[in-house]
């Protein structure tokens, strides 16, 4: 039935500019560092979602530095980058061009002889200055990061951080344990984009670790170029061809081996793990590589080439898993401590019930499944795209407004 | 692996006092209103949580108000219900004991002839001056707590409100505006476990809100026992029979008629849409009953045996569905308007695709699936049990928790 009482988010009549006089507006100043794919997506949005952003949440997100690996363009001292500033330089970026050179405004290149950590400190500490609750917006995917990042969420600065970028979360334990783990961190920092991209797993956790209700397992797909390659071969096309196709499709990256060598979903559980206090570091994860290790030299040629040596192997995998109505999914497993068990953590192929929530998984979604106290006959599942410039630009987004709240 | 460096969520080695001396704990006072099921076991939670919110959050949630239908214990002013205390009342309530007969401290009891919405309100109103940025946590099933929770949540009062409770946020659209939709009220309100219990949908859809990415649909099955009817027909079962055997193991209301009237359904579809923005009243929704209306005014008897009149129109429908690869789910389906539709909200029978989220659904489990504009071609979902007073108090304190960094 059509509803003519039906009204989308309310708008205001008169346009924006009048609202900012009667409703007192929180002013958010953030500093980006990265304005690449991800980056440019979420000044974009930021752009874009102003009204929103005014009358659903009374906040104005306040851009007061964007940086590149070039430079640095910054904001006066107390002031702003204008709207106008901001879509002249994402627009520059889209067209291949650096901030050093940026055509609005003047840019700080960079100096000769800096490290690029050490300048993206010094600009977050300007920043944290200048600006009071200034928030950190990590779009790189570089470790440089990691100073800005540990210094804005130092207690008592009054700053805060999202980050998109694993790097910081997947490093050295103890920057994560700073970051996330310390009294009050969960009012500074977040980092919901490191895994699954916008979908909520790390909110969805975090729900769960808040309320006490105790984790006992946790399985996911995070690769969406795996899951690919999992419903091809469940669909009977040998491992060769699938990795071919998906390489042709450009699922994954120029080297193939950079997906199925399964480091980048070890980085996402690790980030779970730690998330649900399992003191761990990189290696402490069990990666199981979708090739052997005498393929790991070759070059890509070479390595497409020597493929279809698999194929058997791979049908013979996914038969003995048919014959037990099970299918294979590339997947990480995640078991913390109990009182009789050390826990694992473990990435590689899983044999999971044909008819269990990953196991009607198809394409390149990603999906997890939380088992807990509460949710113990069955788990709580979240799934949905998992990649994308614009999805992340999106859970970096709703971070930053959870952000703009605490304090 | 067995990794021996695992370890659980950090225990401090001397117990708990000492940490407290060492850290800044963040005092968070609530008062609570209803302490049936799901107040009885959030605050079981809260007691055998203090631990783990002091490491992880510094944070320590304070009773200073527990109510019932019957009256309200109260701390001194300035003070706090200690643990004992509130363990003695829980266990007095799980033994089908009033407050206003409390075994220990005085209870003051609602007084004669005032409303049991006005006495809530002035608790609220204490609580709020004597415990500043008190949290409201309503965990009642009734209209009364409106006006404490509207007060608790007005604007410059330094108070906050979390409910379990759908009727705040289903009832008369301007409270749900005042409650979650004016500048700055996600500071202040949080409503998880009115849809889906500790499902995080309203969270997962609040991150879609924050960062402008426009649903185009909601599909969800909020009730347990009509998924468990529909499992039943799927499988081949007659309508009379499925709802039979429900009934008999207490899956339903002593009145099937409350669940198989999608009112409940229709609630939660409410409270999504208008999540969304949508400016609706209940009645605005149309409801599909899962029965005729000429079986509305029966006993419950009459009405169970008329159940098998309708079990060839079921089979009859299971059938057409399925003659389309689809299957039947009694599910909300919500469109937000566009340019070219006025949007809509439906409560009914819905054949899906037997191989999306929805179809694969089986048992009492909730599921929602989200499309958006980065969501499109396949959703963003959410699926896990949907009710459980363990699992709702969950939902309600990791709401408390988020709320104790806010303002």
């Amino acid at each position: 039935m059509p509803l003519a009482a039906l009204m989308a988010l309310p708008v205001l009549a008169a346009g924006g500019p009048e609202c900012s006089e009667n409703m007192s507006i929180r002013k958010v100043p953030f500093a980006l560092m990265g304005t690449g794919g991800v980056g440019a997506a979420l000044l974009d949005a930021i752009v874009q979602s102003r009204m929103l952003h005014e009358q659903r949440y009374g906040v104005r997100l306040e851009a007061v530095a964007l940086c590149d690996s070039s430079g640095v363009v910054k904001a006066a001292k107390g002031g702003v980058l204008s709207d106008e500033t901001i879509t002249a330089i994402v627009q520059h970026k889209k067209g291949g061009g650096r901030l050093k050179d940026t055509p609005v405004g003047e840019a700080i290149a960079q100096p000769e002889g800096q490290g690029t950590a050490d300048f993206l400190l010094e600009i977050a500490k300007q920043c944290g200055e200048e600006q009071p609750g200034c928030i950190v917006v990590d779009c790189t995917a570089t470790e440089a990061t990691v100073p800005a990042l540990l210094h804005a969420t130092s207690e008592g600065r009054g700053m805060r951080a999202v980050t998109a970028n694993k790097k910081p979360v997947s490093g050295p334990l103890g920057d994560f344990t700073q970051l996330v783990l310390s009294p009050g961190a969960s009012a500074r920092f977040r980092y919901e984009a490191t895994v699954g991209a916008g979908l909520p797993v790390i909110a969805a956790l975090q729900r769960v670790v808040a309320a006490d209700d105790s984790v006992s397992r946790i399985s996911g797909s995070f690769s969406g170029t795996l899951g690919y390659v999992m419903s091809g071969l469940q669909e009977g096309q040998p491992f060769s061809e699938v990795v071919a196709k998906a390489k042709e499709l450009g699922y994954t990256e120029p080297d193939p081996r950079d997906d199925l060598g399964g480091v980048d979903v070890a980085r996402k559980a690790l980030i779970l793990a730690r998330t649900l206090g399992m003191k761990l570091e990189m290696s402490d994860v069990t990666v199981e590589p979708l090739f052997p290790s005498e393929l790991a030299a070759l070059s890509v040629p070479d390595f497409m080439a020597k493929l279809p040596t698999l194929d058997s192997s791979f049908a013979d995998k996914v038969a003995a898993a048919s014959a037990e109505s099970k299918v294979l999914r590339y997947a990480a497993s995640i078991k913390p401590p109990t009182p009789n068990s050390p826990g694992s953590l473990t990435v590689g192929l899983l044999a999971v019930p044909a008819s269990s929530p990953l196991g009607t998984l198809t394409g390149s979604d990603n999906l997890v499944e939380i088992y807990t106290g509460w949710y113990s006959s069955t788990p709580l599942v979240l799934r949905g795209a998992g990649a994308g410039t614009g999805t992340t630009a999106a859970g970096v987004l709703s971070d930053i407004i959870e952000l703009a709240f605490t304090m």
